[in-house]
């Protein structure tokens, strides 16, 4: 693969999506051409079975099964879309990959994980070349969400406890690959963190 | 597990469909509770993957997202519908499970029947107690099946080759797993092939 595969991880309300879009944007001002995707979806089919896993109530699917759809939605996207787009020399960028399926399923049941890790290693066998992990006190990301979805927001994905957890599992994930990872401060403002992506980046490019 | 976990399979147009509602009715008569089901599909998570898998072109989905989609069903239709039935007692007659895919993903391409085989062990590590082959020459098999379907029938699904292609592959899986199939001869009329699988199943009852 010739291009840049890059992929941004952190709790909801770290700012990750918004980083994204502005490193997208300035790469493609220098000439660079982007892929910006995201998961769970990605493409047409990946989107499909997003709103296969999503739609219903909680318990609809068990973490097994549901580990099992977003593994297929993530294949597809990886053959779809990330695939293609590094061919062409592209640099993707990913708001979300393999790295919030280990830390989220994980925070349901701890063996998850090695779930997750197992199947990813016999059908996606993928990591971006290198992921930013956006780390912000769950207090300023919990702050900055509500008042970003208003009253929609679901307290199960939303509470402290879990975003506290949601971060030192990806913060866990940062020591566990280390050459891949790097860890941006997220409290900063946006302009700062942008920069600091930027900085990560840039030896790669 | 206290019930009994039976599979019927077989090409299309053996007759295994006939057969698994046959032998409920009479072990139901006998008044045994049968809870007769079938795959893909079998519980109403898995009916909404089947639908995903089957709709749109034959394309659309890799032979690898299409594995872990029907994996993905396999696993809600063994915990929503199989593994509560045969916790009640029950005998479970599943028309078509696990060998089934090995047979069609290894038609595809041979290098998928260890995929499906990996997946299985690490997702669902469950197999029938018995699985009755129904075996039948693919020319009368096709007969069948065209007959009953009329011109709807799919001609990739349909062709001979294909169909004595997958005849060997369920062969092969009866060999590979001799303890656990038993093969029978799907050419006699049906009350003697009931017969048979009767047969086979009396001494597990």
């Amino acid at each position: 693969m010739s291009g840049l595969f890059l992929s941004f991880e952190g709790i909801d309300g770290s700012g990750k999506s918004t980083q994204a879009r502005l490193l997208a944007e300035t790469l493609r001002a220098s000439g660079r051409a982007v892929t910006l995707t995201r998961e769970p979806g990605g493409s047409p089919g990946a989107e499909e079975i997003r709103r296969l896993v999503l739609e219903g109530t909680a318990d609809r699917w068990s973490a097994e099964t549901e580990i099992l759809l977003f593994t297929a939605a993530r294949r597809d996207h990886l053959e779809k879309t990330v695939r293609p787009a590094l061919a062409r020399g592209e640099v993707v960028i990913c708001d979300r990959f393999a790295d919030s399926s280990r830390v989220f399923q994980g925070l349901t049941r701890g063996d998850l994980i090695a779930t997750v890790d197992r199947l990813h290693d016999l059908m996606i066998a993928t990591e971006p070349d290198l992921t930013l992990l956006i780390d912000l006190e769950p207090a300023l990301g919990l702050a900055r969400a509500t008042a970003r979805a208003g009253k929609e927001m679901r307290f199960e994905d939303m509470g402290l406890a879990f975003q506290e957890k949601a971060r030192a599992g990806f913060l866990a994930l940062a020591r566990r690959f280390p050459a891949r990872f790097r860890v941006i401060d997220g409290a900063d403002g946006q302009d700062r963190v942008a920069r600091a992506v930027l900085a990560a980046v840039a030896p790669l490019l």
